[in-house]
């Protein structure tokens, strides 16, 4: 194996921009277990999901097809930021004196900032082309939600937003951000919808959560059923696959930096859409037999649906509306802490993720929320670049992995999912520095 | 002319990173006027320089030399984010209904966000080699701030800032970034200094200004010879020096695009150096006679050095610390009302532009505010990105020519200089959509 010395990035032109999404269901050993309708309790249908998706996102949630393909116009906006660079740290790889090559995957030259965008285009997309005239949904710290505002002004369609009130309080810039972008906003749980309400009188100190917050698009997708249709930005099985750009990227950069495959790979997992788009395409070369990747999917300790969770069917939302997945779950009822990865903040996992890792082709791993500022605030002065806070946690693993490697015996790739940037999360970092975090 | 129809952005290996900057002071017809001693009145000299700069900065400032070497690593660290994107705006041009081909020059990418990563690092690594502890330095908005923090900490080197006191207010996240990278912050007019301390007796309710910003910043460099050294963000021959590789960049990625040159260039003048790095390589090549670009230098109504200063010798700070120097000037008493494009609110411009365009090399424009954000809440919405308030002017002027253009006789190629996202700048935005703004 002999890397360019030379190099710090990989960079792709317009003209290698992936062609299509991979889906990992047509070549993983066993099929996944279906959603459930949540009344009949029977295997979701197509007809089912037509009543919230699209009938394209539909399909994609329950296709076995192995490639499906992007369509042009979807291509043509992602070549607005992708490809997205593939870079090496090589700063703080001397900072921490490793042997490891440490590469980052870095979303964060997308419009908004993370890597969201990938399926938030795709979704817009297709409901614009099923005639769809606004999309409802939920985000935590705001990522996801200024992704789809994003994406729906450019197909000039309407999107309202509930967001996770812990971070509606703590981080206004991203709402500011959907409203730049021409979305409406509301701190959930709100007064707008039955669900909203119900938990209001329920928990009325509560600071929120994805799954109260998903169950409020749904209400409101649901009673506007000419003109609305509900979105969501990660867990589902067609979010995933949109994501999965991502790694086929990677490949072909990994490639130009001289590296036979990644030997390791960490990405965050909040509702895991991040780590599995890197990693999937990875995945399908270790069935292939061709790469003996490791993939670790890391999540906070305050909220470790895989590493503390049950492996069980669950619903994706609090008051019961979506279908029931079986997944790793923490129960709908979970309320985590106000940990500032508002992003890693979801009660459970992607169902094609959760599988996944339980066909033992990736892991869990869970980082506690100081480490992962400390390695974010490393990486910040080694790099320059502020990672997400959600991102952070990817870096905190990999990092405690670098320093374990010192000697050239020990030598190795790491791939980091750095799925944003923090610029918007700086508060939290200034916490961490005054020592003021909880 | 043919362009490539299929391409949405042009990028470059970082092998074709360059490899030095350009000065057009070498190619000028006529000789700059030159900087004087503040006390003397003659012509400021090396040693003159080196109180408050390292000698190879002192030496880029008072140099004739076409092309000076980037070092190694300064390059290294370059190569995190450089060569940056240019990048075709075709969903804005659809939006507008023009002929015109809208590029833009995309240094949000770096890590800070912005531009002035390209001088920052460079003036660390000079001051670094010469044995310079400490920086000081003042900052408006806080992009030269944050990016001086980040070099300053990728050569393990202390970094203070005095920060205008209306963004020191206004803009919290980008001090929070600069104490991320490990930098201290104070907002100026402060205490901490003779010069802040008088201004804050003569006048106990400003708002601050990047003029008596820069008095702090010298008179605590000078306080400390043995240690520290003053850096500047904008303005001077070596900072607009630093900036060049924008320009040279763009040259190639034109091509890559298949235009055989810029037809109109719009870019944000506060101190100058971000028009003057996008612009400098593209005017060598119409003094060599084989391009007829025409260049902008767009400020704001509120703070107009350019449209509505006089030509003449003046400090570059309040108290009268800095060299005269020949430029476009409002006067160093100036205080300009508190504008939210925080990097445009400087008295002056950068002496060397100032004779570009006393030359006739390139040209003025001022653009209100209100039109700046409207324009930036368009390109927001048609590409995703948001442009720093600073750039929204460039962006503005850019969109008056393109409306201008419809027929396929007024096609045209434009090269907008987008020096920085605006995501830490989104409550000025917000208040441009509440009509709140000043």
């Amino acid at each position: 194996m002999s890397t360019d010395e030379a190099m710090t990035k990989a960079l792709l032109p317009d003209s290698q921009l992936p062609t299509h999404w991979y889906n990992i269901v047509a070549d993983l050993p066993e099929p996944m277990p279906p959603h459930l309708h949540p009344g009949t309790k029977e295997p979701v249908t197509l007809d089912d999901l037509t009543v919230i998706f699209p009938p394209a996102l539909a399909e994609q949630e329950l296709s076995t097809q192995r490639f499906i393909d992007i369509p042009d116009e979807v291509r043509q906006i992602y070549s607005i930021w992708r490809p997205t660079p593939l870079i090496r740290a090589r700063r703080l790889e001397r900072e921490l004196g490793t042997s490891a090559r440490i590469y980052y995957k870095y979303e964060g030259v997308s419009p908004i900032g993370s890597h969201k965008t990938n399926s938030s285009v795709a979704q817009a997309y297709f409901n614009h082309e099923a005639g769809v005239r606004r999309l409802t949904t939920e985000t935590g710290a705001g990522q996801w939600g200024s992704a789809l505002a994003f994406a729906c002004s450019a197909f000039g369609m309407g999107c309202e937003v509930w967001q996770v009130r812990a971070s509606y309080d703590s981080k206004p810039y991203r709402r500011m951000l959907m409203e730049t972008f021409g979305a409406t906003v509301h701190s959930s749980p709100s007064e707008l919808t039955q669900a909203g309400r119900t938990m209001r009188e329920q928990f009325p100190d509560t600071t929120g959560s994805l799954g109260m917050a998903v169950s409020e698009a749904i209400e409101a997708a649901l009673t506007d059923p000419e003109n609305a249709r509900y979105s969501l930005g990660s867990v589902l099985n067609h979010v995933v696959l949109h994501q999965t750009v991502i790694g086929e990227e990677t490949l072909k950069q990994l490639a130009m930096f001289g590296e036979d495959q990644a030997d390791l790979v960490f990405g965050c997992a909040g509702g895991g859409s991040n780590v599995a788009g890197l990693s999937f395409p990875l995945i399908r070369e270790n069935l292939a037999g061709t790469t003996t990747t490791k993939v670790y999917a890391v999540e906070p300790s305050a909220c470790p649906s895989i590493t503390q969770g049950r492996y069980e069917y669950d619903h994706g939302d609090v008051v019961g509306m979506t279908p029931l997945m079986k997944m790793y779950t923490l129960g709908t009822d979970f309320v985590p802490p106000p940990v500032h990865a508002g992003g890693l903040r979801y009660h459970g996992m992607s169902p094609l993720l959760s599988h996944v890792i339980q066909l033992g082709l990736a892991q869990g791993l869970a980082v506690e929320q100081a480490d992962a500022f400390e390695a974010g605030v490393l990486f910040a002065r080694a790099e320059g670049l502020v990672p997400a806070p959600e991102a952070s946690h990817a870096v905190a693993a990999a990092l405690a992995e670098a320093r374990r490697r010192t000697s050239d015996a020990d030598a190795c790739s790491i791939v980091i999912g750095m799925s944003g940037h923090g610029q918007l999360d700086l508060p939290a970092y200034q916490e961490y520095l005054n020592g003021t975090m909880l």
